[in-house]
């Protein structure tokens, strides 16, 4: 079949290799197998034990594409995506939206019987503070200066100290800053990034992209996926010995896949490290709003480290913040931002070069962007709706955390911690000696063995830790909380039955 | 000052090298001149014979970021962004987007008060289009199937040949889609890009940034900016001589920044060369639907190559488009796409993998790109109003050009070719040899003395050609055609004023 290009010239020897290297290790098999799956139940129903596939795949947009309405219901599982799985978007973030899009009907008086009174304000506020109102025009290219007062002056109120608007970058998403950083950081692959290991595959492929190397730090299953300084200091140490110059430290809180918030003290200890050892920390906060326990807080890593008295020329720090995630779960919106500050003036010139080449993120999403860090407040029209609308999502959210996280742990031979933030959990599977030389003789990985059993009895699909990395000999999935609340028991009962029957059979 | 940021160790000496590299040409000294002239504008009015500052820069971006209301009037002359020079968007794109983002008023009486019939319905069969009417989920990394059927029909009725929704990659703008092509093809600085010169510097930036080699080849002046067939191998002979192995060919049609739109026969040459000699057609057709003279008309390149007899599998050929140009000038949405086709399964989903990193574009982009594509018909309620709409901007834009073209013909030592398309007009200048000598003296290219000169005394703002590379020892400089109709009068006539003026001081 290739050779039918050999006119073309271009093959994936002759790419460049670094495309070859990126993994996006969430794809792969597991989604073939779903399509497939999804195909037999559209061509006939009932030829399962189940009518659903229950997917939490990053590729899930494979999925996605050859979705149609009158398909057998698929329902979406996949951690970064709420609104795939039937999620309302938030109706003041909406109304905004909508009246930025077409603000020739602010001034109708039907436009009153639609919209709430503070989002006809706020759009009006909103629209004065873009040159010319011209929601169509490319913006400045760290995005609109008024947006970004707005979101500095939310940071502000959060921290309890101030943002300056100018150390921030509007992007679509939050991806788009991150290869950012490491296209700025990464020289070669003697460079390295350290990860927490189990990371979010973005990261690895970002680092593979720009040809540089992941230097990784194992979270602590035992301590609640705790960060421990001495790995660090281990890491960093064995990372130089072998001439890799570590340059920056991914820290990524609340965590995805592990659902860990970390504590303030911790957060002390990992900003005194990167201070000390002179690495940027670039922090992934985009799961800011997502705490489920009343044990834990959020606490931004710029707040912790100014809270020590460190300044702009102390630490070199990044913050990610996306309005993907939250309760909002604006994935679709593309929008985000990251606050750099500790770089030296011509650096920042360099960033802003970096940004400029692609002229702006999209307006929309700058837009939302500034809402996410400015909701209505007491007092406005919305804001006992939005607030009705927050709350319902996150409580249940919470609910569902435990009611998994329970489940799981009720499981032959499963560990799984808590869901303290983020939209996941991340499970420890015992396997029996019998399942592991079975996934050898498969030739797979003993937790994508166990998975696509998984989803071939029950349509669940789940995300093998092979996917993540994990500690070598030990086998996890990624499991999102995110299904509708009332389809939770479903997918525990077909959980735990298929769970028991594949120990029976491997148990040996 | 950068001394103070010795503790974060992260210095222009130590960041990437590619980074360094990378210019983004129409930025510089030019802009800062010109931001100072607006603030000295705005603190003391009439401080200049000038109350507005005329700018055709793309880093008019820097501009925006000062503007607020209470300035003096800036005029953004910056071609890229015709709303940021009040014109104003397309109202039934505008409405679909709204009713997008706000479905739940589609069902509203008061909705039908303020959007036309076609727009709701439009909305509607948008929103069946999308899984679970999420406008707010993650796509497929493609853009979502029916929006890429939707478009792929578009492009068929548009060529008489039929496009594969599969072969589409809908993008949050251009850029990111020759970013995608230059990351895919370049594995060192041996590997080469053929480039037009004078190019649009987003070419050279990103050959740039990932360490590849542009190869130039130069435009015909002479010939109102023709593209020899000679020129290309001649430059491809020289390339390949030096050891480099060029990979690709960058058209750019209507051209940016010549205006140039070529012939039907001309563009067979150009698919026959590249299909002989194995190259990749990289073809910017971005200002397909900007083409003012009577004599020319757009043809895409996939049209020809499949007119020629030329199927999937004979040639290599990538289209990108973007909603930020055409009539509608959406600059602000980032909608875009590529169409890519004779690429070989296994290089596809490598192209693939580098879209599913970054999950998908915004899905206001990708509405848009899909109603750029399908506008209203004859019998929508819209059709009138929009064609309407669509026509004074084009017959506007077509009289603008033809107005500076002919100012600037009048002009002692400048010639200027047509604007047949685009939005630009880049004149020569022969400038004398006194200016050239003062223009050494002050370290400064010749072309970028001249626009000094004249942003200081008119307040006009034009990209010396420089910043687009020109045959050595000639000089341009690049000016839009943007400027509202009203305003082009004052602007010949302070260009004229000024121009005899620099001439009579430099004659010698």
């Amino acid at each position: 079949m290739a050779s039918d290009y050999s006119a073309t010239h271009i093959t994936v020897d002759n790419i460049n290799p670094k495309v070859l290297k990126c993994e996006y290790a969430v794809r792969g098999e597991i989604v073939s197998i779903a399509q497939t799956l999804q195909q037999r139940l559209k061509d006939n129903p009932g030829s399962h034990p189940f009518d659903e596939v229950l997917s939490d795949i990053l590729s899930f947009l494979d999925l996605l594409c050859t979705h149609s309405s009158d398909y057998v219901q698929i329902l979406y599982c996949n951690i970064g995506n709420p609104q795939a799985l039937a999620q309302q978007p938030i109706t003041f973030f909406r109304e905004v939206l909508a009246l930025c899009d077409h603000p020739s009907i602010l001034d109708k008086s039907e436009t009153q019987g639609l919209f709430s009174a503070d989002a006809i304000e706020r759009a009006f506020q909103i629209l004065e503070q873009i040159p010319g109102r011209a929601t169509g025009a490319y913006s400045h290219s760290q995005g609109i200066k008024g947006l970004r007062d707005t979101i500095a002056s939310g940071m502000g109120a959060r921290d309890g100290f101030p943002a300056d608007p100018n150390d921030l970058f509007l992007t679509d998403g939050a991806s788009p800053a991150v290869h950012m950083m490491m296209q700025l950081l990464i020289r070669s692959e003697n460079d390295g990034i350290l990860c927490p290991i189990p990371q979010y595959p973005l990261y690895s492929a970002s680092i593979a992209l720009h040809g540089g190397t992941l230097v990784p730090y194992y979270l602590d299953e035992q301590t609640g996926w705790g960060l421990e300084i001495s790995e660090l200091e281990h890491q960093l140490k064995t990372a130089k010995s072998k001439g890799i110059d570590v340059r920056a430290l991914v820290v990524i809180n609340p965590g995805n896949p592990t659902g860990q918030v970390l504590g303030e003290a911790n957060q002390r200890e990992i900003v005194e490290f990167c201070r000390k050892e002179g690495l940027v920390l670039l922090a992934d906060e985009v799961y800011q709003e997502n705490v489920y326990v009343p044990d834990k807080k959020f606490h931004s890593f710029k707040k912790v480290s100014r809270s020590m008295g460190y300044g702009e020329t102390d630490i070199t720090l990044v913050s990610f913040q996306s309005v993907s995630k939250g309760f909002y779960g604006e994935c679709g919106k593309r929008g985000g931002y990251m606050e750099i500050t500790g770089f030296s003036p011509e650096v920042r010139e360099q960033i802003y070069k970096l940004a400029s080449v692609n002229l702006c993120s999209n307006i929309s999403g700058q837009i939302l962007a500034s809402l996410i860090m400015s909701p209505p407040k007491v007092g406005d029209e919305s804001y006992e709706s939005f607030s009705a609308e927050k709350e319902a999502i996150l409580s249940s959210l919470a609910r569902r955390a435990k009611t998994l996280e329970d489940a799981l742990n009720s499981l032959e031979g499963v560990t799984c911690n808590r869901a303290e933030g983020a939209m996941y959990l991340f499970p420890c599977i015992n396997l029996p000696d019998k399942a592991i030389k079975a996934a050898e003789a498969a030739k797979t990985a003993p937790d994508a063995f166990y998975a696509k059993h998984l989803l071939n009895a029950t349509g669940i699909v789940v995300v093998p830790g092979s996917g993540f990395r994990q500690v070598p000999g030990t086998w996890h999935f990624r499991c999102t909380i995110l299904p509708q609340e009332e389809k939770i028991p479903a997918i525990v009962s077909r959980l735990t039955e298929f769970h028991k029957k594949f120990m029976d059979e491997f148990r040996g």
